[in-house]
């Protein structure tokens, strides 16, 4: 399925800044950034439950946001671009 | 429908700084901010046109980056949200 995950990570402190940088490696390990704090994700449901497991370990429950939106089926493919957005191919079969 | 709006605007600038707040502001007029650069949108495809055309008009195309993303019917309601994250109300009819 077709995921958006949206981070704010409270960077006011040392502890905030290494959170931050934390959790987009592990959303690194799931999908593309596509905006500083934005990934697009393509997963199941097992892949999805590990990375909130993943996410609940690493982030401040108590100062940090994050939020995971289900797209429709292919919901990656038609996103609304404006500026130097663009279009990523998170499938193979989508590259020509 | 329900949309999911992001943006990244180069603060780098005054003017960039000056872009970002009007970004923010003209979101504002069409959703819930939900993070620092997320907002929650409900709109039909006249707003989406009326939002986009704003938009152009107030980004820098050539380093800004806007993204909007179509949800499934009442995406807004089924988020997947961890530590401080919390779901909205955007229609009355889901206020108890």
């Amino acid at each position: 399925m077709d995921l958006l995950l949206t981070y704010d990570v409270d960077t006011t402190t040392p502890e905030g800044a290494r959170r931050l940088r934390r959790v987009a490696k592990l959303c690194e390990g799931y999908g593309l950034r596509v905006q500083k704090s934005v990934f697009e994700i393509v997963a199941d449901e097992a892949g999805l439950l590990r990375l909130l497991a993943s996410m609940d370990a690493t982030i401040d429950a108590d100062s940090d946001s994050i939020r995971i939106y289900r797209l429709p089926h292919n919901g990656l493919t038609s996103v609304e671009t404006r500026g130097i957005a663009q279009l990523q191919s998170h499938r193979d079969d989508l590259v020509v």
